[in-house]
């Protein structure tokens, strides 16, 4: 027996905005942050548990003093106990009759939910020695639905239809694994495309990309049709017709505005319109698809939570799910919007980037490909080249595809060399700017 | 010229819960709390900015945290310009590119640039010699409009129906603030229905209501359905044939649950059903109140954003908006939802209780009055009598009926006596218990 004995929370920040990484028509200059959680244990095994928030910089203060009261409730807890039952850890947290008020389920408190429960996950996965996505996929179908909350979600999923789901993944699960362990996991990367760009970088990292062997560019638009024209000429020249091209405008437009933005970049031949609106806006969403059909929507990344998620697909607001590791209320939540896209038959192609985005969704694609979809036909995970030198299991792309994780746990840790330079506003690295 | 001194946050909590004042079927054990927010100026005129978000104990500090961040960045800013530009002052807030990764527009950040916005409304009032609601009712429609936001509304509002909404509410204004001045307004109340109060006491506060002249009562369901069942034929025996019953169940139910559940209490001729399920679920309500049609669905206390809102009021998801004067990006984005309302024709029947809502909703509905929907007909404001004797002017009802606050300011401010006693955990009253 093991009890909790800190809750360490840490402000970190990358100054990405000197680059303008990670530049678009919302978010012109992003610092990317984790709001990062270390949950510290007696064990012998001497292993800790890590989750963080993704933030993009002012703010991150916030997210992370959220994570650590929140995480307090944990400290002098049983670890054993914690972990045995994930699935009344987390709606511990969810269903805390005062703390829901300041959501409920969505922003600041939800995504300190998800770092809590994340963390645990990660520790509860190194525990087993396994990477999280094939410790999930060895669950049961009945453990599986037992850490999810089909509260507000029987008008389109019962746990029936979840168990079934998960029935139908035991088949094959084996070579499936094999299957991942061998191929990895196909990606596309968002790398050539951010605003703050020069046509000549936009080229040819745009033909790098191609050679490198991932399955589709993502272009940033949204703040100039002429400008979003002139790129798009530039991308599609450097790639080949045949090769996916997608873009994104990071909500920057109304209803009208998006359909006729977007019926001015047709004739690009597109792979999908990503965040068109606001992520709140399920009918908008609906409205936009379908007078843009049959251009794809997508959106996912700023999406609260499982109920908007429900509704997007119960709408046909989407036509691919981009759920995110740290915008919902963790592994717990996720698990649950992946039943709900296979039952609507919608591909997740999860949202990446960011810091520690990369190593920690390819966890959940790499469990929905074994135990969910059983699929990876349609199926990438976003990739972008920022910021992997600082975690200790770095997500690795070989020939354009993730390869499979094999290391214990989820990815999330970062090394303490990066947390001393990037710790705000205090690290070497900040006092050196 | 003066500038912003300091920016005072207090995590203030009452302990509700011992009373059982404010349970229902999702929130069975309440600390009404409120995180509090003084913005003080170095002007001689000794006035201070208040503002706050009501919460009900354990994240009381998270929020209070969040407004410290948001609001220092005004601490040494220049308070005539503030003031000068709510509607500038209230967008920097809204568009940090870096803050709005935290809702975006949602939740703890979204309540705080609330609280924060509010303080600062507060301060103008005050400095005009106004209560809010009069000082809102000065400005003309394009002032009105220039404080809003209208991205993500335009399928649902354009800035000149808004335009229009405004100036025909100029018609009339002087007589409909006359006729406020001299009779109030209309109220409901809570009082007698919270679930942890005996059927003696129901039966006795429910008299005392139609006794005091309210124009509704209002009873939690949900927990169990013979209970309601008991409880809504004492209610209905008490109060006669003829007056309002509305029901609350605080979110229990999925869709399915709540059309069965409620049909079951159809017989007891219901003034409305309150937040049946997720206040996130637009479709959900939707599908609610199309299969207990004509039952009217109300909900809004929850709802995160003008764009859920807008949502609402084209799927017909409520016949009554319940908005909230804290869980909202403050008067701005209220104002916003008030003309929505009036574009759709639902009448706007704020949510009220906890601390301080009813002298802070008080406002926005008069101002609703007087410039927006000019007619108080199938109009109340809740009420619940529980806090008022720590405000500094505290909400007054006489004869059923909110009497029309007189005093400079938005209500929001507490006593200082108030503060120092349930300050948490330090306070004088906290030790004591």
């Amino acid at each position: 027996m093991s009890i909790i004995t800190a809750a360490r929370t840490l402000d970190i920040r990358f100054p990405t905005s000197i680059f303008l990484d990670g530049s678009d028509a919302m978010n012109p200059d992003p610092d990317y942050s984790a709001a990062y959680l270390e949950l510290q244990t007696d064990s012998d095994d001497g292993l800790s548990g890590h989750g963080f928030v993704f933030t993009i910089g002012r703010g991150n203060d916030i997210e992370s003093n959220a994570i650590g009261v929140l995480a307090s409730r944990f400290v002098g807890r049983n670890v054993e106990e914690l972990l045995g039952d994930m699935g009344a850890t987390w709606r511990e947290m969810l269903h805390d009759s005062q703390l829901r008020w300041l959501g409920p389920e969505k922003g600041v408190i939800h995504m300190a939910i998800g770092a809590v429960i994340n963390a645990l996950w990660d520790l509860r996965a190194k525990r087993a020695g396994q990477p999280l996505w094939l410790h999930l996929a060895g669950l049961s179908p009945d453990e599986v639905v037992d850490l999810i909350d089909l509260r507000y979600l029987s008008d389109a999923l019962t746990r029936d239809e979840a168990l079934e789901i998960l029935r139908a993944g035991k088949v094959g699960a084996e070579d499936r694994i094999a299957q991942l362990l061998e191929e990895g996991y196909p990606a596309y990367t968002t790398g050539p495309g951010w605003l703050g760009y020069s046509d000549e970088k936009l080229e040819r990292l745009a033909r790098e990309a191609v050679a490198d062997g991932f399955q589709q560019i993502k272009l940033k638009v949204g703040a100039d049709i002429d400008d979003d024209k002139r790129r798009l000429a530039i991308a599609r020249r450097a790639v080949g017709p045949d090769f996916r091209i997608a873009v994104d405008a990071n909500q920057r437009w109304d209803v009208d505005e998006a359909v006729e933005w977007m019926s001015q970049l047709a004739e690009f031949d597109l792979a999908w319109i990503e965040e068109p609106t606001s992520p709140d806006d399920v009918l908008g969403h609906a409205e936009i698809a379908r007078r843009l059909a049959p251009m794809p929507v997508a959106t996912g990344e700023h999406v609260q939570n499982r109920v908007i998620f429900k509704q997007m697909l119960q709408a046909k607001s989407l036509a691919v799910l981009q759920l995110d590791a740290c915008r919902v209320g963790g592994v717990n939540e996720n698990i649950s919007i992946l039943l709900l896209a296979h039952k609507f038959g919608i591909p997740v192609i999860p949202h990446a980037g960011g810091v520690g985005l990369c190593e920690t969704v390819q966890h959940l694609s790499m469990f929905d490909f074994v135990g969910v979809s059983r699929t990876m036909e349609g199926r990438m995970i976003e990739f972008a080249d920022h910021l992997h030198e600082h975690f200790v299991t770095p997500a690795a792309i070989v020939g354009g595809r993730y390869q499979t994780p094999t290391a214990p746990g989820s990815g999330a840790e970062l090394l303490e060399s990066s947390i001393e330079t990037w710790l705000f506003p205090d690290g070497a690295g900040w006092k050196a700017i």
